[in-house]
C-alpha cells in the first residue's frame, strides 16, 4: 500500500523540535558516506499568460539509516509582474480550488515501491525553520536570547519556531515594509511562542542589540545594511540575495546549508530569460564549510562571543525531504492518519 | 482528476508508427525554443543485498506545444553479481508480486496539476526505437531493405520495429550470444512483422551485406568490430558503450541524440563505485549534431549512397516522455481507458 498524506496529518505528527531531531542524524550521514543528495534542478517553459512562467523544481535524497529515496516535487505557474519597473516572478494558486501542486514521494530502496505521497508545505517551511536552528545552536552565543527577524511570512514564522529550539529566546523585533503584516505577524507569535515580539519600523530597530538575526524574505535584494551586524551576532539567511559579498565578508565564521551552491536550471533554447530571476551570484559556497560538517565536528561552531557568524540556508537538499518524510510516514501510520491507496498502481511487470 | 493507466492501457493507444509521429514535432520544438528537456540523473545509495544497490533514475521535459511537464522516475533496485570477474549490476523486480517501479508523470502547463500516471514501461521501448527510426529516416540509404540486429531483447524488438517504419525492410539477420534467445526472437519478430528474420550465428554473419546495423544490447563492451563495417551502411546504437572511439571515427556523418551526453550521478561520499559501472566514457557528443538539428535540417543527412553514417542514441531525453505520455493521455481519455482518481489527492493550499 502507498499511505496518502494530507497538510492536516502531516501537522498533526510534525513540529519543529520533531523537525531538528529528524534532521541532525541525516546530515551525519551525508559525511559518513551513507546517503546522498541530488543537486536542486529547476525546468522551465513560457507560462499561460504574458510574463509568466511554468517551473518544475525537483530535488533528491535518501540515506540507507532511513531506507528509503525522497523526490521533492513543485509543479509551479508563475506569474510574471513588473514593480518599479522590475519583472517580478510569484507563485500563483492555478490549480483548481485555488491551490498548488508541492510533493514528496518516497520510495523504499528494499524494493523500489513508492511508500508514500504527501504534500511538501509544512515541510517545507519547518524542513528551512529546523536547518537554521541546527546552525544557530553551534552559532549563535550560548547566552543568546533577543532575536531580529526581517520578513513576516511562512518562513519567518519558521525561523522564530527553529531558533526558539537552538536558544532561549525572551524577545523577538520583526520589520517588514507592511506594517500591517508585521504587526499581524507579531500578536500571533508572541501568543503562540509566548513570548515578547514587537513589530518595529526599520531594519536598525530590529537589530539594535539583536544576538541573532534571521532574515526571512522573498527579496533580490540585500535586506541588511553590513553596518548594522556587531560583534557577537549570529545572523541566518534563507536566500542569497538576502546579503552581499559585503556582508559576508565581515563573517568570522560563515557556514552554508549546501555546498552544491547554485541550481541547475533548465531553459529552452534562447529562452534563459526565464530563469534570469533565479540564478545565483557565483559565490563560492563550495569553498565554505556545510552544516554536516559543522553539525558533525568537522569544522567548529563559535569559539569566541565576540564571533560574527553566519549561516546561509541557500539551497535545500534532497536529505532533508527524505528525513523528515520518513519520519511522517512512521509517526503517521502509527496514527491511524492519512490514506491507504493500493500500491499496485505504481508498479509494473515490464522492466523499466 | 488524475488518468492512471496501465501498460495494457498504453499498448491499446501507442504503437511504433505512433510513436514516432508524436515524436517528431517535439524534436522540433526543441531547437524552434519552445521545449526543454533536463538532463538525466541518477542518485544511489547501496542496496539491500551485498554488492547491490539502489538507484533513482529521473528526467524531465515539456513543451508549450504539449502543453505538459513530464517527469520519468524509475526507482530500481540493482542486484550485484559477478560474471567472468567483473561486476555486473541488473534490475530486479523487487516490488510485490515481482514488479518495477518506472512511472511517467504528466503536469499541465497551465494549472501545474497532476494530470496523468502512467507506467514506462511500454512508453521506455517505444521512444528508444521511434527515435532510431527519426534518425534512419534521414541517414539509412533510400533504398535499404535488410538489417542487421545485435541482441535480442526488449530494445532489440523495438529496434526492428522502429526502423521497419523508416525504410521497406524485406530481410532481418538477428545475433545474440544465446541461440535459443535469437532464434524465438527471430521466429516471433518474423511472425508479427510479415518478414524474414533469421537467427544468425555472429556479428560478421549478421552484417554481411546489411544495408542498416543496429545494436541493441545491455554491453558494457564493444559489440561490432569496425572491420565489418562497409561504406553504404547506416549503423544505429542504443548505448555508447556498444561502440568505441575508432568505430565512432569511422562515420562519416554520426548524429547523436542527446548532446547532454554524460548522465548526471550522485553517490554518496566515498562511495562513487556504486556508479562505476554507468559512468560514460567522455566522448564529446557535445560537439556533434543531434536528431533535433537533423530532423529540423540544421545538419544535413546522407548526402551519397557510399556514406558510413551512425546514430548514437546515447541517452533517453524528457521531452520523449512528454510526447509520448501526451499522446498516450488524449488518446486514453478519448477512448475511455484508464481509472480516473482524484486530482486533488496531489493539491494543497499552503504555497509550496
Amino acid at each position: 500500500m502507498t499511505l496518502l498524506l494530507t497538510n492536516e496529518d502531516v501537522e498533526q505528527v510534525l513540529d519543529m523540535p520533531a523537525s531538528v531531531n529528524a534532521l541532525e542524524p541525516a546530515y551525519r550521514d551525508m559525511v559518513s558516506g551513507t546517503a546522498v543528495s541530488r543537486r536542486l534542478s529547476q525546468t522551465y517553459l513560457p507560462g499561460p499568460l504574458p510574463d509568466s512562467s511554468y517551473c518544475l523544481k525537483t530535488v533528491e535524497g535518501g540515506s540507507e539509516a532511513l531506507g528509503v529515496m525522497a523526490v521533492r516535487l513543485t509543479s509551479d505557474v508563475l506569474s510574471g509582474r513588473y514593480v518599479g519597473g522590475k519583472l517580478r516572478r510569484e507563485k500563483i494558486a492555478a490549480a483548481p480550488g485555488n491551490r498548488f501542486l508541492g510533493l514528496v514521494l518516497l520510495f523504499s530502496l528494499s524494493t523500489g515501491e513508492l511508500l508514500a505521497i504527501m504534500p511538501d508545505g509544512i515541510i517545507q517551511r519547518l524542513r528551512v525553520g529546523a536547518s537554521s536552528a541546527l546552525a544557530a545552536a553551534r552559532l549563535a552565543r550560548e547566552d543568546a536570547t533577543s532575536l531580529a527577524l526581517i520578513g513576516a511570512g511562512n518562513q519567518a514564522e519558521a525561523q522564530v519556531k527553529g531558533l526558539a529550539c537552538a536558544r532561549v529566546l525572551e524577545h523577538v523585533r520583526v520589520y517588514s515594509p507592511t506594517l500591517e503584516h508585521r504587526v499581524e505577524f507579531a500578536n500571533r507569535m508572541s501568543r503562540e511562542l509566548g513570548l515578547r515580539v514587537d513589530a518595529v519600523g526599520s531594519p536598525a530597530a530590529a537589530l539594535d542589540g539583536a544576538d541573532i538575526v534571521a532574515t526571512a524574505t522573498n527579496s533580490g535584494e540585500p535586506v541588511l545594511d553590513v553596518s548594522l551586524l556587531r560583534a557577537g551576532m549570529h545572523v541566518t539567511f534563507i536566500r542569497e540575495s538576502e546579503g552581499d559579498a559585503v556582508t559576508f565578508q565581515r563573517a568570522d565564521t560563515l557556514v552554508v546549508h549546501s555546498q552544491q551552491g547554485e541550481i541547475d536550471h533548465y531553459t529552452p533554447r534562447g529562452r534563459e530569460d526565464l530563469a534570469q530571476l533565479q540564478r545565483g551570484r557565483g559565490y563560492p559556497w563550495h569553498n565554505y564549510p556545510d552544516l554536516a560538517d559543522l553539525i558533525t565536528g568537522r569544522t567548529p561552531g563559535r569559539t569566541d562571543d565576540r564571533q560574527l557568524t553566519m549561516f546561509m540556508n541557500n539551497l535545500g537538499i534532497g536529505i532533508q525531504f527524505a528525513a523528515l518524510g520518513a519520519y511522517v510516514c512512521r509517526e503517521a501510520r502509527e496514527q491511524g492518519l492519512g490514506q491507504e491507496i493500493p500500491g499496485d498502481w505504481f508498479l509494473e511487470s515490464l522492466q523499466p
